[in-house]
């Protein structure tokens, strides 16, 4: 069985995390798993944008504890162990920021810890209706700190701090109005959903997709000054292509643009 | 015909964009002309508030893609041309946070691209119902890198990030939960509603409003304990001045202020 | 009369402004005991949760007015006691912030200037429907400056921008739609209500949620990359816990945790 489904449905890459059984607990295998299609989908000029689910009652459980508790018996305790299971961790979420395609999480059943993290790293977030979210780590003594940073970089501080230290899960209600995703669909139409916010954006000039995204994020980081300066040269640069001036003069002409990409 | 029109109610400067057959586009000539009214503005003690709105059946449509087009011509295919006009631009944006008086956008039909830009850069926005916002380049392979500078500093990201990418409009309703307005109104009621949250903010200190404004945006880019040692500063130079003083002396008598200003 | 009422309940510790004559004012004496008192339970090993309440009709309503102006008389207006003033009040601020554990403010009637601050500053929040916040210094020429410093990290900024410079309240509906507070019950339920929210908290590992609270606001002011770095940390320290061994344990095996603290 393979861990990690990828089903490419035109120009969009839908993975799916398969060990339902575990609710897709981000095991060793999962987060490798994740990397690997993550950098095979950076270099695959035929995705446009790419999709995040899991198989079964759940999307996904966070980090795999049996796994966890493993790596205690090395010598150190499993310190090593640990520091080398949350950077990779944090690297696939980094990796979802830094492709050059939008991701977009699917959440259904529960997403909880690590789980709840890949839906705040994603860019977007479509949940089913009766999706519960929970950074509950908490519960069990391990306070959700990695995730709390894609968290908090989502919803508003009070918020995210009941979450993390009360541990309880909000509702899809709770969720979109926080904005930890962007809506919630019923789960019959949640594949539908995802699809179409993915088709929609597929349908848009490629590089100008990829530049956008990456100008997102860099200039959340910047003051205000900087980030002008900084997105006018993204803007330059994007205006000087061939496409884009398509793009302008079939808006202009009122004809759709014939780009090349 | 005034490309764009300045009239005075009041300590209020009602500012219209002024070219409806071009949805008021951001042209190298509105640029300047809100450019040059801000900065008389800006040296005009009689001013206490400012609104923008505009005139026909649109807000603002952005940049002016057919003045855009044209800069193409120059040798260098307008690269130093739309440097250049992303910077006017730009700096009108700045200009905005930069002027001592509030400046409060009055949006109705669409606001879309630097529209949008437009209105997220103001220091507050009362919309007509039914005005629809969106940061739509990406539909022509153009994407609204500047535009998200301010979006993504009104709203949380992975709605600023649906925007940008879908090129989707937003109304009235969710642009006030986001945080995009302050409120909307019926679009007959509009003028009124922006001339008296301007005169409400009229009736303060204006010294006070002004050195609150410039702290507001100052210590938003600082951390927290550095956001205190500065804010604390402006704080004491407020509590020293006279005006201040009678303010603080009225309030205790229980009588309206007497102030110079 | 004590100016501020300390009550255990359980792991608990309850505070309560105790001036009502002046409603409750951050007086020197009333920034003083609250600064000693959060001391003293920082150290305080049976503490877990902290809730600050306010008695009589009102939560708090900012700075005493009165108090400020007798310290116009010193021979330099009063500049180096307002600057002694306004860091002391950070200070407790801050020190909220720092305690190790999680501060529930319990806002009712009204919370003004840098009582609604002191809403802000705290984790969290549940308020009595009904309770009105402001930060209305600029009625009396006062900016709320170092007010605005906790306001603008808790709600958007057109909204914090429009409390600021129009002096208006917003109702309980807004402040939780905003992010200025948790939730709002009614007012009888409410000391009920901050003890649940307290005990859910006290009820976790402490050493977790102090670590976690630490993290949270330390995470928050720096960028994506470096905050994974330092969590990545906070997290392996987290897990190699003989407590944390244990809570994970007791989970995979389906029974509560025996935990040492």
């Amino acid at each position: 069985m393979t861990i990690l489904i990828r089903e490419d449905q035109g120009a969009v890459a839908r993975l799916t995390m398969n060990r339902p059984e575990a609710l897709n607990a981000l095991s060793d295998a999962m987060l490798a798993a994740l990397h690997e299609e993550l950098e095979r989908i950076s270099e695959d000029r035929n995705i446009r944008a790419v999709v995040i689910g899991g198989a079964g009652k759940a999307f996904c459980a966070g980090h795999d504890l049996k796994e966890m508790t493993q790596g205690r018996q090395a010598e150190d305790g499993g310190k090593a162990y640990f520091a080398d299971l949350f950077n990779r961790c944090a690297n696939v979420m980094r990796s979802i920021r830094d492709l050059p395609q939008p991701v977009i999480a699917q959440p259904h059943g529960i997403a909880t810890a690590a789980g709840c993290q890949l839906v705040a790293a994603c860019d977007l977030a479509i949940a089913a209706e009766g999706t519960r979210f929970g950074v509950n780590g908490v519960n069990i003594g391990l306070f959700c700190s990695t995730p709390m940073v894609a968290l908090s970089r989502n919803i508003p501080r009070k918020q995210a701090f009941e979450m993390l230290t009360t541990g309880q899960f909000i509702n899809t209600e709770r969720a979109t109005a926080m904005g930890l995703i962007n809506k919630a669909v019923p789960e019959q139409d949640l594949n539908a959903a995802t699809q179409e916010l993915a088709e929609t954006i597929a349908a848009k000039l490629g590089s100008a997709v990829k530049i956008g995204k990456e100008a997102f994020y860099r200039q959340l980081e910047m003051g205000l000054d900087d980030a002008y300066d900084y997105t006018r040269d993204v803007m330059v640069e994007n205006m000087l292509w061939r496409d884009t001036e398509e793009g302008i003069a079939a808006f202009i002409e009122k004809r759709p643009p014939e780009w090349t990409q």
